[in-house]
């Protein structure tokens, strides 16, 4: 079944060679300033203990809270920030299936954003979090 | 020219379905506890600002870390870490080249590590930084 | 007006020399299963920019956050954990007037526990928040 | 036996509500670019497990930081800097003595600094560490 157009239309893939690499989602079509990063899990993505890789699961977390940083100024989830510094919180392990990090727009000022993101699997557990600072990258440097 | 097999010994790759994905090698032969962790960075390595992408930064030194905390059980540097919460500081852009995580090993009783890494490029800069929280697969859970 | 006996049973005043030093209250009566811990903020808790010390801000969401752990436990909230490591985001300065920090639990096993807290201004200000990991003490180490 | 005159100009006592509060001393006087911070523990530092609390072992680590990111601009140490994150590991329990918190500047630009700290006792034992992102107060603001 085809995806409706206006939410088709919101989905970023293989924007990046990470991206690709990967093989995550970006989902800026939510209408709620939330950006949205998600991941159907493969062999490809695991640790020696057969679960989803920390670095995977912190790279999902970064990109959905980078994306709602860049929501926070427009709709297209494609202005650029930074990350700054990123703790994440590894909850829960996962070895299957698809899990989709949400982040959140926390404070911050005209430079400065603090973004918090949340990992869960379709089943509704929390797999990991994130809190990050995020930085908008200036003007001149986008020339 | 050959690596001296005492070296090449020390080498892990491919061991796990993310390290052949990223492609970085892990390195437990340095002989000072400090588990290592390479990568040669290529285009599927990189960011929308066409940098090396975070999650594969922390993802070395999530690697280094663990390996880190394996080394101090034994030579192996495969006694099974989970990473628990990881902070990762992303200190300076790099875009091309080989950068090296190495981790150290800060303090920590019977369960659970405190262990730093750090991520450099060839020339030496400091590109990423990390402190995390390990702990040691308890072993009823490996059988 | 006087609080209702089963509000102040659920007060904790001066229990510690830092919790004496500092002036905060711990409010495990919440019925929510999340600590709280307040400060009215005198000029002995400022900085030199004027504003609440970041210090005694981490002091109060680590407060409100091991609380928490031990309302995990049982309703006396009094149940001993260390905080194995902490992430504060100072997010808005404040210079005046109560602060509350809430705990929130967010996951954990057995023993370690991943608490989350914000400390927010009467107005509803988020001042500042913190991600944790927290750890129950072993009983053997309290006789 | 007085401290040389240059050492004590170094040292910054009840600069704020805070610093008198808890009781902890600044110093600038390192010569090598490290922010100090220095407490001797009393009483009024200790939590319920009689031992050094985590928000004023988080201070001493805040303030070392901060000082060292005013050290990188002059020797006075006390161009503001303002703590964004920080993020900290309670690695091993104090109960009694002097413990310092010494800052290193790892990184940055003009604006924000990543600035790591540690917390030793005087017979050398790592108590804490942090690593933390800080910035510098914009001129218009100090006006």
């Amino acid at each position: 079944m085809p995806l409706a157009p206006s939410k088709a239309a919101g989905l970023i893939k293989d924007e990046t060679g990470a991206q690709s690499l990967i093989g995550y989602v970006v989902d800026v079509g939510g209408g709620d300033g939330c950006g949205r990063c998600w991941l159907d899990i493969g062999p490809q993505h695991l640790n020696r203990h057969g679960m989803l890789h920390g670095g995977i699961a912190a790279a999902l977390l970064d990109n959905a809270s980078g994306t709602t940083g860049s929501l926070s100024v427009d709709a297209s989830g494609k202005v650029p920030f930074l990350t700054v510094s990123l703790t994440t919180q590894f909850i829960a392990p996962i070895g299957a299936g698809r899990v989709t990090a949400t982040g959140r727009l926390m404070g911050g000022g005209r430079s400065l954003l603090y973004i918090d993101a949340q990992l869960h699997c379709d089943a509704g557990r929390l797999i990991a979090s994130s809190t990050g600072v995020f930085k908008k990258v200036p003007a001149e440097r986008l020339t």
